[in-house]
């Protein structure tokens, strides 16, 4: 058995290939930077491989962030991933390979790239009409432009983490609708939302757009996303504008970018738009091709216990109608920029992606296994996100982990 | 008379020394960007200059951006400041400054740092209520939160471009009230917003504030700011998650970030906040000190004619509240975030800062020297941002031009 016997359902078989940025643990907080490839249960160091192997663009994998080669784009994605498979699966370069590979548990994972813009989208129709039903009880759940277009926001790029970076419970303004005036103090619903975000490459000019047809040349890969919310803050701050400190305090996302092309065996339909939408969100063809759904499924533990398994195959809009929406006015894309899915939730209580949603907003509490129950989360909680997808020949894609662990407020 | 030699109410005067950067126009579009200050008439080479006058942080300057000097927080801007005004104004530096000036219609202008986060405010009561009226005729105009926060929201950061940028007119969806679904194309109600926007430096670490007191050290400097609004896109997008495509497309900024401290002489109190705002948006003293206004006042030029002249005395929140609100939560503030004051507008016609205000919502046509009237904006129209304050001793400050183009829809 060697390192790359690895059985055919692990999550980091030659299937995945994800790709991180990881220092030595040993090393302490100032040690280099340097871009992975996860293989099995080690990180392979790629600049240093393939500069010993002799790889012409070796370089663009120097410089310890993903950055580069996000600006590359899709050919030089496409002709990474065929040199990694060959080297990887060749016998003849097992000792260039060997000789940097480090085990996984030797190693801290760093945001692996520079965050450009971030948006958050809301495309999950079940989670929509949920917090419809809570934040607006009179109304109708679901905003008549939903079904439209893919609603989004831009968030805050400055404070996406990386997963393992613990999260300070926000302060701000609170008004509950039995108070007069709004209070200051810690949040006192503090939620999470369990999303996918997709990772853009890369770049367009300013008004250009980039039509649905040609979203996959700007999809390179995904993460786990977990959009840490403070319910109270934002229920008070957000009309008309939107969420806005409810929502900015941190966003955590999983060090392993999962790339589009290993999750190709992944793709089904979206579970249909009624009405079509208008075309620019429906592509050229009969809208399968490129208007695809991703069949991952997430897991929620809270405190060790699995309290919820969405299946991102129930969202309403798709990635390629978000990229395809978030240009169609001429915004510039750059590489690095980053879009949630939105909160993943699916039609039964055990699939809904936020504790808002789970204790229908404190209503009905969460049992967890050590018997404690919980509607928000509590000081020195621990939230894990974890995923896989079907992969190539009945294989498993595996996300890792995003984990989270809430703080006291300051 | 020498360059020096500056009439009192030069807006460029040694008072001002506003920072930017630039490029020689003759050398074309892939010229070395150097950061410079703007003195009267010509643009000073300030690493160049600095390198050769023997300055030891003249480094910072190098890399022809603002950024490495924004990270380096108020000492080194105060230091700079002191070293720019001794050499411009001692006889006995004159050589070495006269060797790295260029005059100022040889040069072309860039965005002078990397923008961050960018974030919108809406601090102006007079737009706030406006805008109430025309959006939701139906409600209060102003919402229940307005006067306790600055209400604020990310806007993409990616797009934010320089002055002299061509607007290329935004597509998208538009649903007129009368109409039962929406349709796509070019944005027929195309706005301008006339902002102050606040260029931040220093850094914070995650899940700490900036606390009034503290916002001076962060607040470096203040650009005009054109936040350019298709309203037909806003009007149909905007609910629940706030203002996404109608805003992202594109945002100007002028070339030259006037320093703070070149606006000591402009500080004047707020017009008065009632109710008292919370704590943390007060201050520890009177308010007076931290939470102070700023006596600037701006043009709008539309096609040669100066249709508004709004006065940012008159907004309700002051920048030093915007910059303690946005960090409350612990949000980090990094070098390069840039926040906008939101559209200014005074209590008279004359003094809106938007055409959705100015032509109330396109009932009341502009008329301009020209004979010909609009209500919004048309392909090849010209908007030009302009504004003063008072400087020390009596002089002016100028802030230059914030000009964009329209070009029609592609």
């Amino acid at each position: 058995m060697t390192w790359l016997d690895l059985p055919a359902d692990h999550p980091f078989g030659l299937h995945n290939l994800p790709y991180g940025v990881f220092s030595v643990a040993d090393e302490g907080d100032d040690a280099v930077r340097r871009v992975g490839v996860r293989v099995g249960d080690h990180v392979l160091d790629l600049a240093a491989c393939a500069e010993q192997a002799g790889m012409e663009s070796a370089a663009v994998w120097r410089g310890g962030s993903l950055d580069a080669f996000l600006a590359e784009g899709r050919p030089a994605w496409a002709a990474a991933r065929a040199w990694l498979t060959g080297h990887l699966s060749n016998e003849e370069y097992r000792d260039c390979v060997e000789a940097h590979l480090v085990p996984v548990g030797d190693v801290r994972m760093h945001l692996p790239f520079s965050v450009a813009d971030y948006v958050d989208f809301y495309a999950s129709e079940h989670h929509a009409s949920n917090v419809g039903r809570i934040f607006r009880p009179d109304s109708e759940p679901l905003t008549p432009n939903w079904k439209h277009l893919p609603i989004g926001y831009h968030g805050r790029a400055g404070t996406v983490v990386v997963s393992g970076t613990d999260i300070v419970r926000p302060s701000g303004q609170r008004k509950p609708p039995t108070e007069p005036v709004p209070t200051f103090g810690p949040s006192l619903r503090l939620d999470i939302e369990a999303e996918l975000g997709f990772v853009v490459g890369g770049a367009t000019r300013l008004g250009e757009r980039v039509a649905l047809e040609d979203a996959d040349e700007h999809l390179f890969g995904v993460v786990l996303l977990n959009d840490w919310s403070a319910r109270d803050i934002q229920a008070w701050e957000y009309v008309p504008l939107g969420p806005f400190l409810g929502k900015s305090f941190a966003t955590s996302i999983s060090p392993w970018v999962v790339t589009t092309d290993a999750l190709r065996a992944a793709r089904v339909p979206l579970p249909g738009q009624d009405p079509e939408p208008l075309p620019y969100l429906r592509g050229s063809g009969d809208g399968a091709g490129t208007a695809y759904g991703l069949d991952v499924h997430v897991e929620v533990e809270w405190n060790g216990t699995v309290v919820s398994r969405p299946e991102f195959r129930d969202m309403y809009w798709s990635p390629a109608q978000m990229l395809a929406h978030l240009s169609v006015n001429g915004a510039t894309v750059r590489p690095g920029d980053l879009f949630g899915s939105g909160t993943i939730s699916g039609p039964h209580r055990g699939t809904r992606g936020c504790f808002l949603e789970l204790s229908w907003s404190g209503q009905e509490p969460v049992t967890l296994d050590d018997g404690g129950t919980r509607t928000f989360l509590e000081d020195g909680d621990t939230v894990v996100l974890r995923a896989t997808a079907p992969g190539a020949d009945g294989t498993v894609v595996g996300f890792g982990e995003c984990v989270g662990t809430v703080r006291p407020a300051r």
